[in-house]
């Protein structure tokens, strides 16, 4: 593989599978059809836009690559008649957001590395990647954003992958090898927290807030 | 009319009417006179803005034509004054909501396709503008989005206007002709499902997730 | 001090004192470090990005001083280990937005001035800079976000004191002063709406929804 395949295969995995996670969302939300292509395609492109916007890349994305918003749209055809096969949804939900957050990271470091930004706006262009396009489907989509379940490696494994990158970039790896060793560091992280329990220790001061009303 | 005067014709309609949606969801939320403001800017505004930063366009729309802030702001101060004359405040928005759609998307179609932008990326404007007003109004505004009220045609109806409006177009009819009968496909559609209960299948696996946090 | 400094050193302490609020959120949500860095650097960096996305500026301000990351995670590192020493973390919250507000309404009214942008937009400029890092961490944290609590001033400080900005810099102050003028309007009408109860008149035309699914 050449190398400037890398980052463009890993946007479209990350766009598929984002695309996925939003359409079993919409499924949770028992939308239509056009709701599917709406959230799978605002889940699937949302992170790599706002990593475009933020590097006023001269087009975002999918606007040169229409052929993405079709890619979208028939990840939603295919979660709309087959999502009922599935006895959990939301399992689904969480490992194919997890593999898609192990490609995005990867794909959105990649675009910064040859934006030519500095290292701690790679890292955060690797987990904006990664988590935003879930961020804006759960906000949307009106579920509890994953970036707030207590006791998970959620942002940890994105940033984890992303300053991975970075460091063994700094130590003189292959750029595509990097990137590919980043997307397995968020792999592990984020398996290891959902099959094993990983996590760091969370803050605790006092038992959470019952609502957010209640204050 | 010229062909170049209808877009912005459009779009300065769909500030304004989205405007009072925001207006009137501030009221529902009991909030002072710059609340009301703050609502209706945000809602008027905000689908243009997030087409014009995907498009990449030189200037946000409303940062050249400071008099589309005035325009919001009227409307809010008109909204707060007058809201309690109306029976229901929700009925009201999701009325003015369907017109605000009804221009907005083909105002946001047109944009695009001066944009020279291919025909899945025009859809896709169209559906933004349309939409993502009336979503961050929700949204910030702690509202349930439109986007997801079941068996309702909302996005859909933006989604059929658009597509309408590319086909049109794709067959020859002259742009601002199929862009008035793109807005009328959306008012068609939503308002047939307002008042007739128009809808398409959803999808129906289980009953819908109690709340965000039962899982 | 010359006046090209004041409003970098106006958006540094709005960055770092959003850091803290977002900080303190992550906390309230018992999250991890990473966590707290992760809300942290959206609240730091959040208003001022969606105001130089508008703006069209050439470059996001962080993205070429990255050190602005490095400082809100150091400020997430600091919250992590004393946040416990708070009696109440939610007071802490308010008032350190409300210091924030104070700087971040200045730091955007001073770049749109720089941008040459109509005095409409400089108000806009100012109101979206202070208010959009406390909106996003509030809608991805889960929290009412602050535009809505009732009978405080938020959004009208921040206008307000936009508004002194643009008023005082139309009358012939010097433009520094009349920054300064301005944060200090934004503090007065923050810190009197939350101890002395200052506030406008709200829309009351009926009891507030029970919730956003009850209508």
């Amino acid at each position: 593989m050449t190398p400037g395949l890398l980052v463009p295969l890993l946007d479209y995995a990350a766009v598929l599978v984002f695309a996925l996670t939003g359409a079993l969302v919409a499924s949770r939300a028992q939308l239509d059809l056009v709701g599917f292509i709406f959230f799978a395609t605002l889940t699937g492109i949302g992170g790599g836009t706002v990593r475009d916007l933020i590097l006023n890349r001269d087009a975002i994305f999918w606007v040169g690559q229409p052929e993405l918003i079709l890619l979208t749209s028939g990840a939603a055809v295919l979660v709309f008649f087959t999502a009922h096969l599935f006895e959990s949804r939301y399992r689904l939900i969480v490992w194919l957001d997890a593999f898609a957050l192990s490609v995005a990271v990867p794909a959105g470091a990649g675009i910064a590395l040859q934006a030519g930004v500095s290292p701690v706006v790679v890292v955060a262009m690797g987990v904006v990647t990664g988590t935003f396009g879930g961020l804006i489907r759960d906000v949307v989509g009106n579920e509890l954003p994953m970036v707030l379940k207590q006791g998970e490696l959620y942002v940890t494994a994105a940033f984890g992958g992303a300053v991975a990158a970075v460091v063994l970039i700094g130590v003189g790896m292959p750029r595509p090898v990097a990137l590919i060793f980043c997307g397995l560091v968020v792999m592990a992280l984020r398996a290891g927290s959902l099959l094993l329990g990983w996590s760091l220790p969370t803050y605790r001061a006092r038992p959470p807030r019952a609502d957010k009303n209640n204050r």
